[in-house]
């Protein structure tokens, strides 16, 4: 019997190139660079079932930088090189979320990834990880499960169970070759061994299918997509920019904002919040709008417990 | 002719892993963080010939916390999208040297990467940059010249010229199927238009070659390989460790220091050092020797003009 609280620690909120991005100067990029709210890094998640193993969901190319600021997940005095973090669960493909994988190439065992069969061909195929990575720790892939399915570390069980939702979604731009037509985008469901409490986690959702929206319904805890506030927001800073729905996200405004605000979960939480969406500033009409409606604007470092 | 000095600024001075290293409790990770020596990024250098125009000296994972620790790297307040940041100049591709280069992908214009051949192949083969690029900004590659060559911005000549050190040492360990024997490592030179004051930038240093050697003693500032103190180093947190020699570098000790000492450079510093070289750590009679010879041992921020 698990003895532990199962641990949430939100390593990066942004959605792809952080807050602020290198080459943006928007009124949100502009404010975090002068200190009037706070940075973000790229989207990342860290699970805990106890017995200090954690395991990742996504890895952003500010991995490096999400492990240092997160004393859990640094290595302990015992031995030189070790790491208290075991897999990587995956919910696409996208560079956001997969460049991070490089950046754990020196340990010494596998680094185990768990991911869909398409998202396993894109990352194999367009940027070859397996062949990248055999040069040094190596993958060995799992797949996600479809049903609630016991997370195992050494073969022994964790207390944390989960499963995937399939999304609908197109494979990233830089797979120019996709081989599969779906499974390019998941949300994940986690729950206690118990099969009590439940963490939905669904950073790119398109379009709230009938599974999600169960999922969603029976959390007590949802991590959701808080890319756009709009469906044309990245035009103003971008005019060639593709429109939120182009781009696999469903806005908040006019889409799961209304559905967050009828949930009963305890927790519900905006993620992967893209450097222009105008709920980064304090004061704003869509914050205030989120706020009133009891949805949290997640922020890095914040953590809770299942 | 030119008017304006030619900066110089190291983003990063540690080698692949950075200081501290995501896995590693070595005494200098475990130091850096203690908050008892400075932590340290991977490798890079910007140099700006003047007008707000900067290039990058190889694009470390951790370039984006490099340049919004740097202002001078920051976009203007003009338009939303734009950066200062011009061309990429590589002087291998190992993978803390070129996976910023995925970071740079929002760019509107085709990135520019000034790289051997053989680094070119193993990008495009290996990591299958092109194609993955392809897919947001492009790349523009460009050969680097074997003798001193301006530096040109659309169309206009910026008072710098430049040129590659050919230097021995293999393909990274990433690239499994190298097609050339050679061309997987250089160094590189800089001079200002007047053909005066000389910059040698040499992070990964297998030999010194006489016509290394006979750069060096031209230059006005050396940036050298500082990663490993020793050619065992590595072993004593990593049983399974290569030795220096095998990766490519020529150690501090028994190696480049007497070289170094005997330069009549203005300024020779370490870069790319590594986590676990002795000299990180203040008091340690390697760091002694080093600063005894007058050499510098490099750190993230330092800047100065040629």
């Amino acid at each position: 019997v698990r003895e532990q609280p199962i641990r949430i620690r939100l390593l990066g909120t942004a959605a792809g190139g952080g807050l602020p991005q290198w080459n943006c100067a928007c009124a949100n990029c502009d404010a975090a660079r002068r200190g009037k709210i706070p940075p973000r890094t790229q989207s990342g998640i860290a699970i805990s079932p106890g017995a200090e193993h954690w395991i990742l969901i996504n890895a952003s190319p500010d991995l490096r930088a999400q492990i240092e600021a997160f004393p859990a997940l640094h290595p302990r005095a015992a031995s030189a090189r070790n790491s208290p973090i075991r897999d990587v669960l995956l919910t696409n493909a996208d560079l956001d979320h997969v460049l991070g994988l490089f950046l754990l190439r020196e340990r010494a065992e596998k680094l185990r990834v768990h991911c869909t069969a398409a998202v396993r061909d894109t990352l194999r195929c367009a940027l070859q990880i397996d062949a990248v990575l055999a040069g040094y720790c190596g993958i060995e892939w799992l797949e996600l499960p479809g049903t609630m399915t016991p997370l195992i570390f050494n073969g022994m069980e964790t207390g944390l169970a989960f499963r995937a939702i399939p999304l609908p979604g197109a494979a990233p731009r830089y797979a120019t070759a996709a081989f599969s037509p779906s499974g390019h985008s998941v949300a994940l469901e986690f729950a206690d061994a118990q099969g009590g409490a439940r963490l939905l986690v669904a950073p790119d959702v398109a379009e709230i299918t009938p599974e999600l929206r169960s999922a969603m319904e029976a959390a007590e805890t949802v991590l959701f997509d808080g890319t756009f506030w709009s469906g044309d927001e990245l035009r103003r800073v971008d005019p060639a920019a593709r429109t939120a729905s182009e781009m696999g996200h469903l806005p908040i405004s006019g889409g799961s904002l209304e559905i967050l605000r009828g949930l009963r979960a305890r927790r519900r939480i905006y993620i992967h919040i893209n450097n222009t969406n105008p709920i980064l500033q304090p004061g704003s009409p869509g914050r205030a709008e989120v706020e009133k409606a009891g949805i949290v604007i997640g922020e890095d470092g914040m953590e809770f417990e299942l």
